[in-house]
């Protein structure tokens, strides 16, 4: 067994394990392997630089004939022989470590920050998703983390990074542990897209050839749930990767439901060919106002419970960024309170997290976010808020002054408030906030002025898109939902490349430029013909 | 002689060589130099990392004494001195070694894939590219491929990818050494423009102060010919890099023709003054129905027959993302098919080719592009090819929903039908496909209802550029040839900035917002005005 | 004392010094420690790949007893011990390092390349800021210089390269260390941006966690001054980054003015609460006609005399690109002349920096840059200028060809000669030249027809943004100043969003597109109320 090589310096011995790396380095071969007990290096020298026994790919079970020595500091076999198991004792071989790992990687038994019915239910895709990940570190897999761009998803990616990557440097004792085995990236698109993974891929595929590493485990964040991420998710699929979901997004219209005591479980989802293990409150009859940020911070701690202190605030950052609300954000409010965090305040991180993310783009901007999300740098933090946050409400502002002159406001017959807004002609483009934000604060300027009870419908639009946001009360007096109107608009207008969706009371439409403006006006008559229910 | 080097361990001796590189590590300072017989290592050291010999140069000419010995396996000199030649004995060694490695990089003598005139009369020019391609290598060069970004771009540039990547690692015995030798990038624009040339050579001029590497040999692929091209290569001649061009785009009006036979040989050409070697049927008579994925694929095969059998699909690939039609075609589509592949199935790789290609953006994807061409991965390709064409069709389909419902057809009073369609208002942007690619498909819609025989002429449009598609017919009946319309309306509205041009049937126009209108309108006139031959 | 160590090989020593990196390699723990007369390596061994004395942390002052030996020849000791210092001993070591060091960092006292009043009395704070560049290379902090990327900001940052870099080869001997200490980036704003400082922190913090690295010193050049820069400076004050400003553009009306002898001194300047120093001739009395390619290569000069006859055309050619003119200017000038260039020639090699520096975009194209300014690579710099300055006249050539047709002209009822060109509509865009420059060529153009000394004003506009080119007869006669028209056009328009400004005679102004008609007509509005004084 490998764990006790060490005992045994200076003598030869035999060792069947599972090849799980190849280094050639400009002296001998170095073959990584593995058994049910741990990992050694293999010395194996023929020529200077020459791959030694080229008959040996990654993944082959082998066994090992050779002394026991040490190579700077670290145990080592060199090698006297090494040839393939027969099939029989590879697949033994195989079983014997697949069952290990699997049974190190089980997260333990630890309570949820908060009580929640939903999570309760949740709970073994939750234990699965966290054994995904620590059996992946095991394996000497890259953790490839891929998130929503905005507060929560962005809480999602920090939780979990927090997590994970104290994980692998104790699997990998290198400095730069962390880089190899661990990325994080944002999505620029709701979604999980193609730029996205072909990007991913290539990266990958290179890794694996230069260097001889594994794919990667990709864990989408706050992303990842619907129909618009499945042709990227087919293109993992087909090399192979596992994939793991933490979403609330709704899986769609393509959910079948499976109706026991009033609740759903067990749906079907499009995704769920692709993805080895979702988790989404959808699937277990909750629903979005669980964030994504609190979904992938309960998972952290079951990753890795020792982090607990330092990431239970962000749910509630989570939740302000998203502005849930339900009972599980309550208890998130409190825990982060208790670590000294107002509601005002965590507000303020997510919105100076959203502010910054602008900037970064397809940064992750880490040592940036730690500050802001007061998970390291702590002495910066309120600085680093307090300078940005002065920035933020100043561009909003600036956005504001052009915006709000320029509203058609509107009250349909049926009593909704009705805004336009043409957010391309009469607000600053290509700044933050975008078209999208600048929709919402004009919907919340509104708001403030008309009262959050009211059925109102604020449609920010350009050329060839909409942004739709509305108030509760237009959803649940009037029915509205951003999907029905772009079905409809799909059908009505039908040459005018209809595209769009989000949550019921926000989302967005698409369209061709030279049919917007029929468009807009048959979207205006939808929402006239809505009636109080 | 170094090949003799192993045989006298131990010993002193002297040798005559070229420096090719300089490393300074912490310790000694590597010279890596090469006589006509092979490559070694000296080893010199003064003091701990600090450069020895300082007054010898890359690429001097020295004479080194010292003991051979080995270091981590390799054969290396430790040089007790090292004196730079005489001018004399530096031409004359120069000489050696330029006529031994030149011998060692002449290519085999192989048949070509097919049989075929235009090939037969560019096989000069082939031989050359390959053997200046075969000794970069052994000079130790990076070979920088630059490829247009289409299914002909890229299957020129995978092509020669799997014939050069063996040599190089043949060359240079480390795991990494095909990233550093090697680097294959898509061009955005249909030649080899600025924003590309200055890329390159600041990698390259950066490589060779930082890493002491040779500056690269530039190998354009499906680019390169045209007087577009000019301004970067002038700008990478002025550095001395070495340039081949494999190209099918003709070099246009700026050809001298010298006819003999009713053939055209010798052709002086624009780009010539800048390029090394210049493969293109249109030097020898022939035309761009002869891809560059055909003639890549050749030229490779010449290079390393090995790679014969894994890429003899590539070109009937390349033909039928190109659409091109002629004899040569024909033989290769025969070809792939004996590997299995079906016209059908070949025409859906170019497809996939071009749409992975769109999201790839400035990325080669060398893994992914791999799999979609079959060269590698093929248990995936199939699963791959499907994935991507059923998305592939999807987008189509979506745009041309759009598109379609908004044409603008008529016939015209000389019987041309003519089909106008604004991309920018009645197609989506900024996705897949482009505005040329929808414009094409807007045609073949056409042309589908109307017959192929018509003659019929699109124009996609936005407020600055037009994109022509034309069947055969309208250029054979009626000489409808872009770049004649782009002359003339150049004549015509001479404030418009016009620019543009393309092949006979297939080319695009550009021109200021400010007089769009006017543009077109007389665009439409000028097609008006051509008479039925 | 660190430097005495290398006599002292085999022998025990003690040795007080302060962390300044720390390295895990698979073998030792590597600390660097440096005391006031020099830096040394020691090696901590506990277990192969584990860091040593995990108690001690980067900045840590310590107290190291070990054998002085040597490793690949560099002297080294093999701790025995290390102790952190009591906090008392380790203030006065702190002090005892930082004197040595800031005294070691004073830089020589060498005349200016002019005479000058201006830089005269910007002494002390010139030699401040090369004091502080000095200070932080022997601190082993990496150098950030970020410029404008203009020619005037590419002057500055070349010549601060130049010098820079042969300091830094002589403090760290390795091939590489210019690479990992110092670092160029041009800016595409106008100001050091949140784009750029939330880059230049995600690297920053990255090295810091990743290879020890200390933060950097940020060195603005060309840019840095202005109150838009204030959010990113802030930025990068949070984690206490040393910033340095060398800047000629106005920090504007937040100047508090402190007239002394008529000259202004000690001026309070926006930006100062986030720039450890500040260079900038409006702080004593200056303005922007001396550009900040005279500051930084003044500047250069003193950090590294060595550099003189290299940079000392510099000046000149970054004048000649800001049309800057001042006494300083003719003598710059006279210095490039005795060099062998003429101003024609400077001229035209602004020119083609600014060219290069359009397709280079986010890459400071050193090697490039170098021959273009003839710095480096000199046979090649003639043939570059010539192939850069054809095509760079073509383009403008093309450009005006669209644009000048397309001009509205007007004399307006006070005298002053107005032009109004769309450059949106009327010029190719996503081209070189971009709008504004197109704006100078077509103001520049009708200046030729009228004369240099009529009051001329060219706004060439877009649908959202305008900028202004206006003689400076315009501004004496009629004080016309681009930042009171944005000024005015605030008050008047207040819902265009509108934001802006500039130098008194180039500058732009930004709307919103809805109102951009509104605004344009104001602004007409605005200057025929010009009247002469």
């Amino acid at each position: 067994m490998i764990s006790k090589l060490e005992e045994k310096k200076g003598k030869i011995v035999r060792i069947d394990g599972e090849v799980q790396q190849i280094q050639q380095t400009s002296g001998p071969t170095i073959f990584i392997i593995n058994d049910e007990s741990g990992t050694t290096e293999i010395a194996a020298f023929d020529k200077a630089g020459e791959r030694s026994y080229p008959e040996i790919e990654l993944d082959d079970a082998v066994q090992v004939i050779g002394e026991v020595n040490e190579h700077s500091g670290k145990t080592q076999i060199e090698s006297s022989s090494m040839t393939k198991l027969s099939e029989e004792n590879t697949i033994k071989l195989h079983k014997l470590i697949d069952d290990a790992l699997n049974k190190k990687a089980e997260p333990q038994h630890v309570d949820f920050l908060v009580k929640s019915d939903v999570l309760n239910r949740l709970k073994p895709k939750m234990r699965e998703a966290a054994q995904k990940i620590r059996r992946a570190i095991l394996d000497g897999r890259t953790i490839l983390l891929r998130h929503h761009n905005d507060a929560d998803g962005i809480c999602s990616g920090v939780a979990m990074e927090k997590a994970i990557i104290p994980l692998i440097e104790k699997a990998n004792p290198s400095n730069d542990a962390q880089y190899y085995y661990f990325k994080r990236s944002p999505s620029k698109a709701p979604f999980y897209e193609l730029e996205d993974v072909v990007k991913d891929l290539s990266f990958a595929l290179e890794d694996q050839e230069r260097h001889g590493q594994k794919l990667p485990l990709i864990v989408l964040l706050d992303n990842g749930s619907t129909e618009e991420d499945i042709v990227a998710l087919m293109q993992a699929k087909i090399y192979d990767i596992e994939v793991v979901v933490i979403d609330h997004h709704s899986p769609g219209e393509l959910l079948t439901k499976d109706e026991r005591d009033g609740e759903i479980y067990g749906a079907t989802v499009a995704v769920d060919e692709y993805v080895d293990t979702h988790v989404n409150p959808y699937l277990v009859g909750g629903d979005s106002q669980l964030t994504a940020g609190a979904l992938a911070t309960e998972v952290a701690h079951l990753i890795n419970p020792n982090v607990k202190d330092l990431i239970k605030h962000l749910p509630a950052v989570a939740a302000l960024g998203d502005r849930a609300e339900c009972g599980e954000v309550y208890q998130y409010l409190q825990i982060a309170s208790e670590k000294g965090f107002t509601k005002e305040h965590l507000a303020k991180i997510a919105e100076c997290v959203d502010f910054e993310a602008y900037f970064l783009r397809f940064m992750n901007g880490r040592g940036i976010m730690d500050t802001i999300l007061a998970v390291d740098n702590l002495d910066k933090h309120e600085k680093m808020i307090n300078a940005l946050y002065k920035e933020y409400q100043k561009r909003i502002d600036t956005q504001l002054k052009a915006a709000l002159p320029n509203i058609k406001r509107t009250q349909l017959e049926n009593g909704i408030y009705f805004n336009l807004i043409d957010v391309e002609k009469y607000a600053h483009k290509f700044t933050f906030p975008a078209p999208g934000k600048t929709c919402g604060f004009v919907h919340d300027h509104v708001i403030k002025e008309l009262g959050e009870d009211k059925p109102i419908v604020t449609l920010g639009h350009g050329p060839d898109f909409g942004v739709f946001r509305a108030t509760d009360a237009v959803n649940e007096e009037f029915g509205f939902n951003v999907n029905d109107i772009v079905s409809k608009m799909i059908e009505r207008v039908p040459s005018a490349g209809i595209d769009g969706g989000g949550h019921e009371c926000a989302g967005s439409i698409k369209y061709i430029e030279g049919l917007g403006e029929e468009v807009l006006f048959k979207v205006v008559e939808e929402i006239q013909s809505l009636t109080k229910k």
